[in-house]
């Protein structure tokens, strides 16, 4: 495995470098979806997807053969905090079963005709508890974003990521809270399904760590105090997909946190990507809007595991699929109107 | 081609025909869902899905493998009064384009795995315009209701109904109009794309219709005098679509008035549908209200041709696969909480 930065101020200046959109590429699918055996602006959403995706993937490339869900797995000092309906060790047993093929996102993943990476971080050594002082050392915040940077496949043309890892609802409503602000019940959520006695506890997890760390402003300082390494593995994946023109689909609260921390650090680092669900978890409508990203589904799930952006995979498959494979006006012989 | 009913009232009778949910198929359902590796619940909608799929196929049956599409066409007297943005002879320009693969619901059932059979409908002979008498005799209402109950494959798992006729939207207002209430403008929208000029004249047609004709109370009395053969041929469909046991996805704003003409001839006529869209076309949010059915995608479309509900099959698609792949807590060795 390469080392793609040495440090976080290396990845800092990767997170800057000047890709965008594709401004030909961009106006050749306007021009070609204006073309299309349909009533303008019919297809709603779709037509939207098909001319976001072919700008950002840039040239000529229209086709979506090879999605990749990556799953990333990590451990939490906090999940001994009691703010999880499930013991810590059902992370690791969910690796397994993903590995075995046997998990919601598995099942998800074949019908989308995507591949899928699971990646499991450090499992045996959970984060620190971020009440007592920060969740990772900058080392490891570095490892965990390479990690995820050297997880994306060069040869993917579209990325799903997700997490799995027992109390990150806790980490990412922390990370919300530190850098949207609000109150620390407004981000605290039920995650797996904890009872209210529990959701108290959370709640009060979240404060003081937001309490301890304060609202750092820099995205990659409050990931690193607040965060998770599967969260970190999800914003190095992310910024790689950006860096060779791989559109994304964000998942649900834990990724968008994850995204949050990236676009706190650089405004517009998620332009490559679309919201791919709105997750049932309380905090995930403010997110979406902290993103300013509008969800493809909703669905009420509220599962994580790339799960969400896995299903939505199917929508923009379908756009890239009208927009190539449709007749023109002119080639169907039909009158336009 | 067999005919299926020799009169309208021998499909009434077939209407009231026992068809109902499996309850041990259901049962059974959900007690695998229980024992699947996530937490109770976290899957949303897509456990909804499951169950209730299982429920109306049947038996053990848990797959969907072979969807199908049917798009039936039609031409409408209502044409000529100037109500649609494109000219009657699209139609049938448009039913070429289905048959050479080059329409967008071509795309989108590719991409779903469903096969798709095209239905077109005495093109030649528009139904009556509805401002003078009714759409339709008797007789033609049966043919047409007879070509949608024949056209289903008896082999699907899963059906799609869509339509294409120009001037259709004029007739699916008159009949939500009539059988609903309110006013013509409330379900009047801009179908393919109409000026305001002739939004007005199109809502003073649909006005003028059902003053001609009334409420009639009766959902197949009125679809004869305000609908279409697409329409008929849609709800033929969907009616042989519960006495096999094939669950429904609906389309849009069209699909759905048709839907309505059932419900109203037999409450619980559509028990065997979910919504697959939300259109764009204003009067659609109150029709699915009407018919009690939440959609599964709110996306903006508004092409009708089936196009929203074969977006919805890959859905329900991985609500089967989840269900049906998944590997249970004890499998998995996974700890339940």
């Amino acid at each position: 495995m390469t080392q793609p930065f040495a440090s976080l101020s290396a990845f800092r200046d990767l997170l800057a470098a000047p890709e965008g959109v594709d401004q030909m590429a961009l106006a050749a699918a306007a021009d070609h979806n204006g073309q299309l055996t349909k009533p303008p602006g019919s297809l709603g959403r779709l037509e939207d997807l098909a001319l976001w995706y072919r700008g950002w993937r840039g040239g000529d490339r229209a086709e979506i053969a090879a999605p990749q869900v990556i799953v990333f797995a990590g451990n939490h000092g906090v999940a001994a905090r009691g703010v999880s309906a499930f013991p810590a060790e059902v992370t690791g047993q969910m690796v397994l079963n993903f590995q075995a093929g046997g998990a919601a996102v598995n099942q998800l993943a074949r019908v989308a005709g995507a591949s899928m990476t699971v990646v499991p971080l450090d499992l045996d050594r959970p984060t620190a508890d971020f009440t007592a002082g920060p969740a990772m050392t900058e080392a490891e915040l570095v490892a965990a974003l390479a990690a995820g940077w050297n997880a994306v496949d060069v040869t993917a043309d579209l990325l799903v990521v997700g997490e799995m890892g027992i109390a990150n609802t806790t980490s990412a409503a922390a990370l919300a809270l530190a850098l949207l602000g609000g109150d620390a019940a407004e981000w605290t959520g039920r995650g797996t399904g904890v009872g209210d006695a529990a959701l108290a506890v959370k709640t009060e997890v979240v404060r003081a760590g937001v309490a301890l760390h304060g609202g750092q402003g820099d995205g990659l300082e409050t990931l690193r105090r607040l965060g998770g390494r599967e969260l970190a593995g999800m914003a190095g994946a992310m910024a790689r997909a950006r860096s060779l023109r791989i559109p994304v689909i964000l998942d649900g609260f834990i990724c968008c946190a994850a995204a949050l921390c990236l676009e706190h650090t650089r405004a517009g680092a998620l332009d490559h990507a679309v919201a791919g669900h709105l997750s049932a978890e309380g905090g995930h409508a403010r997110l979406l809007q902290a993103l300013n990203k509008v969800p493809l589904l909703q669905l009420g799930l509220r599962l994580g595991e790339a799960s969400g952006g896995t299903l939505a995979i199917s929508v923009l498959k379908a756009a890239l699929a009208c927009h190539g494979g449709m007749a023109t006006f002119a080639q169907a012989g039909v009158s336009d109107g």
